[in-house]
Order: structure tokens, then sequence, then C-alpha cells
């Protein structure tokens, strides 16, 4: 008998999501069924995209169910296994979310190697999930080519710091970031690499991306939607390339947000907007994965992780996440 | 000396475009020079896009000048010449635009055969840039897939007629368009072999597109925006294309209107938005004229047009287009 802790989705948040609208509860596990491995986790993720799945709204992925233990990306250690392929030590990747201790078939797991130096929660980060997001968004969906002006919004994030790296090393031209804080711009121009960068929330978008992009831009990550979706599109030269990867902007609206009032642009400048979800792309991984290790490996690759520790400030990471208090990418360490 | 009638444009309009933004000038024109024809031109087209053009806003085509012909496609024939490619009697087509007679370099002109049977107003309308707009705009911008149930928008027009016809030719399951008038609605369903169609006017677009579209929408060809694009983006099934080819809902606001309140279901829907402007597409003519040769010596293709006589009609041709008073392509008979 082993005992879970496991947050679970107590109630649809109308709004900002506040603490009531999760349970705690503690789950027994029995033994071990044949093929069956008992997964202690070492860090949790929180992201973005789990505000829209808390709503029962249609999209791609389900909503969470009310009740159920929130799902989502984890990294953890083999401690109990009755399955040759995975043995008791072995680092796993999984999509059990929020809880310290999972008991599932083995084949629900992804053995990861356990490499030198490199925390196991980049795996939940920029050699995971949140790099292949950016690596995606920037060639699948927006179709990046050499020399292109590169605008990502909400830069300072998880996806974002990713995001701007990985232009830079295929070539991107200019790159351009916005974030929500002096200091998060401070890091994207100093430690990330960015051109250029501006708080957001000290002048009009669209007028810092002007000053910042005089020759225009040609691709646009967006991660926040909003105004800045809006600034962009005034910005964009002939045949830019907008992917939509998130609008954190509106996530927690309760009332409907109107779109761009320049959405003509797109006629007349001939603009491409796609939105995805990285679940459709899982195809492109094993090329990224190959990529991302080499830049890394390289020592091209920076990063931020924010941590937060205990499954019991799960809810509160995830709070603070989306409230924009991480720097790269928000984990909860177990 | 031959004498021209022209209509130019005399003032940028506020909002919807009347008589006094224009003035109706006679240009004298001299003897030919070594290389020249003179076209006596016999329909001028009046389109949509004609009232971007007389804004200043940038766009990938030049504003109109003040004081200057209105330009815009036209087919006539060579009443003079002095050129060897272009014998007095040939038919040619060009982008002088809105005046009776033009006398230039034959290289600005290009001749089109004569069929029997075939009105030369066909050259401005289904034969011409308005079926390539509709070909373009299904194929290359919204990549129409054999199956895939077509929303055609404003779909007794000029290019929506075209439209629902080649979607049905390559293949489109359903398909599905919208007009401004009863008659408009009935001419689809009838002589245009739409599957649907509601009559914009007389309910909410959302709410007749739910109905005509049970199964949703994968490619959704616009000429209007506004209602109908936001409408459209909360039927589109995941991974449907919109081809953004017009939004006269909003060409003469004056005050700026919002995007669809729904842009979020890009995201979760995996949705593209691409707008364009045929002139870019030009390469696809070769294409589209064997393509839609074919079909219409078969006889597959059915047409209308809105025909106003007298070169001193072609603003009240034109505004009337603007508020839908025309069925199929409107032209000014010279």
């Amino acid at each position: 008998m082993t005992t879970s802790t496991q947050i679970q989705l107590a109630a649809r948040p109308a709004g900002w999501p506040t603490p009531a609208d999760f349970a705690t509860v503690q789950v027994e596990y029995g033994d071990l069924e044949p093929g069956q491995v008992r997964v202690a986790n070492e860090f949790i993720s929180v992201d973005p995209y789990m505000r829209g799945r808390m709503s029962d709204a249609r999209s791609y992925a389900p909503p969470y169910a009310l009740g159920a233990t929130m799902t989502g990306g984890a990294i953890g250690r083999v401690v109990e296994s009755t399955s040759a392929d995975l043995p008791v030590g072995a680092v796993v990747l999984h999509q059990f979310g929020w809880r310290d201790v999972v008991q599932e078939d083995a084949a629900r797991f992804r053995a990861v190697p356990e490499l030198p130096g490199v925390p196991l929660s980049l795996y939940l980060g920029v050699l995971g999930m949140t790099g292949l997001t950016a690596y995606v968004g920037l060639t699948a969906i927006a179709g990046l080519k050499a020399g292109d002006t590169v605008f990502v919004s909400g830069a300072a994030g998880a996806v974002g710091t990713a995001a701007g790296q990985i232009a830079r090393l295929l070539g991107a031209g200019r790159v351009i970031g916005s974030a929500g804080s002096d200091d998060k711009v401070a890091l994207l121009t100093g430690k990330y690499g960015y051109d250029a960068a501006f708080n957001y929330k000290s002048a009009p978008v669209r007028r810092q991306l002007h000053t910042a992009a005089p020759g225009g831009v040609d691709v646009f990550f967006d991660n926040v939607g909003g105004d800045h979706l809006q600034a962009a599109l005034s910005v964009m030269n002939d045949g830019g390339r907008v992917a939509l990867c998130g609008a954190i902007a509106g996530y927690n609206a309760t009332e409907k947000t109107p779109g761009p009032y320049n959405m003509a642009n797109l006629i007349t400048r001939g603009l491409t907007l796609k939105g995805f979800t990285v679940g459709n792309y899982q195809g492109h991984a094993p090329e990224f994965n190959r990529l991302m290790t080499g830049w890394f490996t390289e020592g091209k690759i920076a990063y931020d992780e924010t941590v937060v520790d205990g499954i019991e400030h799960a809810v509160d990471a995830f709070l603070s996440m989306m409230h924009g208090g991480n720097t790269g990418k928000m984990v909860v360490r177990i």
C-alpha cells in the first residue's frame, strides 16, 4: 500500500481560478499488478494551456473532468516495478500530472536518459514539450526563413525563452520580445540574445513594437493575444506569418474580448494566422530532439526555471505562472 | 485626335463613396506613336477591392492617385494600331479601367481569343480575374480537399458564384452559401448547385450557419468579414482553413470594427486564416485557364452578370455593387 497525494479539479473556474476550485485528496495504491510500475515524481509541470482545459468549452483536448486528478506533464523515477522494460531507478516522463506518486502500466511512461549536469526538470521545459512547442510554432506553423524578423510575445515565459533562442539558431535576422517587467526585459536582451525587448506594461504595445521593429515583422510567435496580436498585425510585413500558440491575456476573461480591429490587414498584406496545439505535432519530436540535444550540448541554450517546492503548492505555482510570476519554465518540485 | 471620357478619383471617400468623390473628364489623345494601339473598351469591371484603393491606407496595391483615372480590369477592341502584335480588331484585356477609349503601348494589353457564344465580359468575370480569385482562394490559400464542407459568404457575388461551382468541381462535399436576399438564396441552391444557402439579413449568421452545416465547416471562403467571420470560427472543424478574400462588411465603415470575439478558436481547433489578393498569385493563371476553359466548354459553369450601360454610370454601378445590387459579376458596358 502506498498513499499518493493528488490535486483534483473540484469546480470549473469562472475567471481567475482560486484555490477553492481544487481539492487535495489521498489515494491508496495497492500492490503492483504485472507489467506495472510505481513512479515517485520529481517534478510536475504547470502550463498555461491547463487553464483552457479547466473550462468545458470545445477544444482539441477534452476538458478536465471534475473530481479527477489534474493531468499534465511530469517526470519521476521508478521506485517499484513488475515490468522488464522499466527497472527500478529508471527516469520516466508521463502525463499523470499533479500527484506525488503514480502507479500505472509501464507502457504509459517513456524512459528518458539521465544526463550528467542536466536537471530532470528540463525534460518538462526546454528539452521537452515546451521546447517542442517553440520549435513547431516557428517552423511547421510560421515557416521561419533565414533573415526573418521575429517577434515573440510573453518572451520571458517557458515557451518564449525557448522560441527566441531557437529562432536565432535557425537563422532569424532580428529577434524582438515583449515581457511584463523590466527585469525580464533585461534578461531577454542579456541572457537570451534578443536584439530588442520591451515591457508591455509600461507603454502601448503598438508604439513599442513599431520602435523595436523599424523594418517590420515577418514572423510573430504569439503567447499572449489581445493587444499584442492587434499591434503585431499593424507592423507585419507583406506575407507575414503568425503562429498563435497561446492567448494568456484572455484565458481568465469573464467577458468575451473582441479580436483585433485590423483584421483587414490579413487581406491587404497577405498575412497568415495559424493556431496550433503541440499535441498535434508530435511527429516533429525526433527532429526537434536531435537539434535541441545538439544545441544544448554545445552550450548554446540558456534557460531559467522557477521552482516551487511541494505538491501542496501546485495550485499556487499554477496561479503564479498565470500572473507572470515565473521566468522561464514554472515547475513544482516534489 | 480622339476624345476619351474618363472617370477620375477626385477625393478620398470617408465612409460610403458618393458621386462627388469622382470627376468625369475628357482627355484628348493625339496620333498613335510607333508600337501603340488605340482600344475602344466594350466592358469595364467594377470590383469591391477598388474601395480599398480609394483610401490611402497601406496595402499591397498602392492607393489610387487623386486626379488620376480609375484603373482596373477592362476589355476592348483595337480600333487603330501601329503594332504588328495587335492588329485592328484584336480583343484585348487591360488594366486601364474607367474610360471609353485608351491609347497606350501594345505591350500593356493582352490579346484574348474571341470565342463563339462567349460574351467578352466573361473575361472580366468567371473566365478572368474573378474566376482566378475563386480558384486561388480555394486551392492555394485554403487547400481544399475532396469531401470538404465549404462555406462561401457573399456567395451570389462575382467571386462567390464562381467559388461555389469551382469547389464542387474540385470535389468538395457539402457547399453552403450566404447571400443578402431570398432571390439570391434561391439562385444559389437552384442555378449554382449549393447544397444549402441562407439570407444573412433575415436571421443571425451564426444560427443559420449552424443549421446549414451540422457537420461543421472545413473551408470558409470569406468575401464579407464581420459577423460572417465570427460565425464561421464557431462552426469550423479542427484543422479548418479560412481564405480571406474580402471584407466588404467593413469597407465603408467610418469607425474601426472589432475582430471576431472567438479568435481563441484558432488555437484550440488548429485553424488557419490566410488573406490574399489575387495579384500575388498570377502564377496560377495558366492552370486555372486550362481547367476553367474545359469546364466552361463542357457547360459546367453557370454565371450571371449585372450589366450597367454607359461609362457615365460607372460610379453608379460601383456603388450599386457595394450595396449588393448585383448578382454575379457587375460590369459596365461602353
